[in-house]
């Protein structure tokens, strides 16, 4: 059975994750870095113990669909709504500002402007896992500014996702204009909205129909078929599939069993989330960015990096409300994390970005998500604190090694 | 990406099994027959809604290594050492009188060597979900002959994973003979000793280090990782993964984490192992069973049904304790269900069984799985009793529709 070479490579691949994600996570990181790293390390460019194959592209989609849905379903509808005035002022500068100072930069550079539109859309990630747990790990997760951080970062993951919608869109047009941009944005605006509006007055009946179902959990399968369902359907309408795996999230959220869909979905999304970002790690070559490449290599991608940390700390100066430090705002919202590499690995898939900018993207979201916590925590006091170790060291370690927060699904 | 075509077959499969799952278990059926009936029906040579892919298969490995692992858990080692001489004596018989004459009516029927060993150890299989659901249903469960067929069915689950073992030895090797048999006895039972041994020894270990990572659902990852590795290195020694799937489940057990790595399994298990089922339905082509097919086709499917039902009744005549019906106990043993699909996976991938000769594997399997529930009901009197139409019909529908017994896993 070919089925083996297959299943040794699935063995790489869970292992170098677990281990790099743990000593990641020990150092202080999160675990996304490791596992983007475990690709880098295990993938072609490199030991080559483990190659990228259909079966793996496979796990792979499951995961992203997964963590899309489980990022839904963490966030609240309502919170999202009324999260005020602050957070949506913070969102909004946090998207414009990174999207044109990475596009004004890569068009710059000379690059063309389907890759630039492409580059500023992947600069306007937020990671909320990345900042949560950092928060989370310092108990301020109460602060007035982790509210404002928080709330800015999950209507980022919705603008993020209409963005990538809107660049999806374009890269299959192949075409930009300010006309396809505005059709698109009002397609996907008007497809979260009906999803999420048609799902919430759905959503009580599918789920007192699957709670009549007799086989054996047909409420995590039910639920992970729709969240695929709405993915097929939004990448049939020519957006980005996982617009409808979050609005799918969104909706599960609102009904009564959202408790027992989470915890059902969590060991799912442990064992295939991890492979996503092994995949997409295995397929950076850090060779490409030796500084003779053809863009520049490392050059742009260390530039890349200082817009990136620089326009979301634009987006601090959003700020209005005097308790609120903008500087921890504008940290806060640094880490590209897993959000960002979903970006980056559309735009490889669909060939907008070549190999070496990839890896030069990829390069960018570690980079951030590795600067962000450390400045965080030096903003927020002293990172060795009495609460901090008490968080992750000295207490006992749970049964099963969860210390993740909540908000800190799939990193 | 071309990921959305593969997303919407999982749509296609994930619906089918479920809708299909859900009627036959509704009839009184299993599960699995459902997923099977799913698979033929959306399969290349029906309706043609989904094909198989390198993808799909990947889904399946997985799921069939999570339903060994899962059979393993919930098979207790000490239960199985000391079942029984009166379980093991029809269990023996169990295996042999189904083998010799499989191997007889294949090789009469005028089949090469191979193919008619590989047909014989598929009617060895007995498939304990089935049995035990219905017994369970029927409020039978502590019978004196429930007792002996559970430990004859998990006796025959070993004994049937050996035979599949050498025969898979022999299929590489491309050749039979005494010594060829011998040694790939040997092999298995040296690797499942072994690796159950070696494994009941290290997993304290083990699992003491896994519950020291921080990195949120270690243990799940862990367990499926074990369980892949060993799966890798049985294939990797020239015998049937699924041994090492198998062999991980039975360590796993023994460690005081069992109940928690069975409950975060279950989603899993829910989700991959009907692909499995499906994916094995798709690859059947009821066409060839036409009466001037190259084997006989469908006449050669009822012959072997009637053997393979006539073969477990002899089992049944190893019953020597007078209050333990010979009858329950031969016909419980009947259906052949998921480890009778598992060994004619292997025979088509293999290529030792010819299309039409699957498809006459697959209705045997079939029709057995379909028989047993309904002849043992008869057996045990009324099927419409008082008890069971409490049991499945008047009781209130639980949560999550688990209505499934612990045994009945994945069917």
């Amino acid at each position: 059975m070919e089925s083996v070479s297959f299943l040794s490579t699935l063995v790489v691949v869970w292992l170098a994750a677990r281990l790099a994600a743990e000593a990641m996570q020990r150092l202080g990181q999160t675990a996304v870095l490791g596992e983007l790293l475990a690709g880098i390390i295990i993938g072609p460019a490199a030991l080559a113990l483990a190659h990228p194959s259909e079966g793996l592209e496979a796990l792979a989609a499951i995961g992203i669909n997964i963590l899309l849905l489980e990022i839904g379903l963490e966030s609240d509808l309502d919170d999202l709504l009324r999260s005020g005035l602050q957070s949506m002022v913070v969102a909004l500068l946090g998207v414009i500002s990174p999207f044109f100072l990475g596009f004004a930069l890569t068009r710059w550079w000379g690059l063309p402007a389907l890759t630039s539109v492409f580059v500023g859309a992947t600069l306007t990630a937020t990671s909320i896992g990345i900042t949560a747990r950092v928060l989370a790990d310092l108990g301020r997760i109460q602060d007035p500014a982790a509210k404002v951080i928080l709330g800015a970062a999950v209507i980022d993951d919705v603008l993020g996702l209409v963005v990538l919608s809107v660049v999806t869109g374009l890269v299959q047009r192949g075409e930009m204009s300010i006309m396809a941009v505005a059709i698109l944005l009002v397609k996907a605006a008007v497809f979260l909205v009906l999803a999420v509006v048609g799902g919430v007055r759905l959503a009580p009946t599918f789920v007192r129909w699957v709670d009549r179902m007799q086989v054996r959990g047909s409420l995590i399968v039910y639920a992970v078929l729709a969240c695929t369902l709405l993915a097929v359907l939004a990448e049939g309408g020519g957006l980005a599939g996982l617009i409808g795996a979050f609005a799918a999230g969104l909706v599960l959220a609102k009904t009564e069993r959202r408790a027992h869909i989470e915890e059902r979905l969590r060991p799912v999304a442990d064992l295939f989330v991890p492979i996503f970002f092994v995949n997409l790690g295995m397929k950076v070559d850090l060779a490409q960015l030796h500084p003779f490449a053809p863009h520049g290599g490392l050059v742009f991608a260390l530039m890349l990096t200082l817009v990136a940390v620089a326009a979301k700390l634009v987006a601090g100066l959003g700020v209005y409300t005097s308790e609120v430090g903008r500087w921890r705002v504008g940290v806060g919202l640094i880490p590209r994390g897993e959000v960002g590499m979903v970006f980056a690995g559309v735009g490889l898939g669909a060939a907008v970005l070549s190999p070496d900018l990839y890896a030069a993207v990829v390069v960018m979201i570690m980079l951030t998500t590795f600067i962000a916590p450390i400045w965080l925590k030096r903003l927020y006091g002293d990172p060795d604190s009495h609460e901090r170790g008490q968080a992750s060291s000295e207490a006992p370690a749970p049964s099963d090694g969860e210390t993740r927060t909540p908000g800190a699904s799939g990193d």
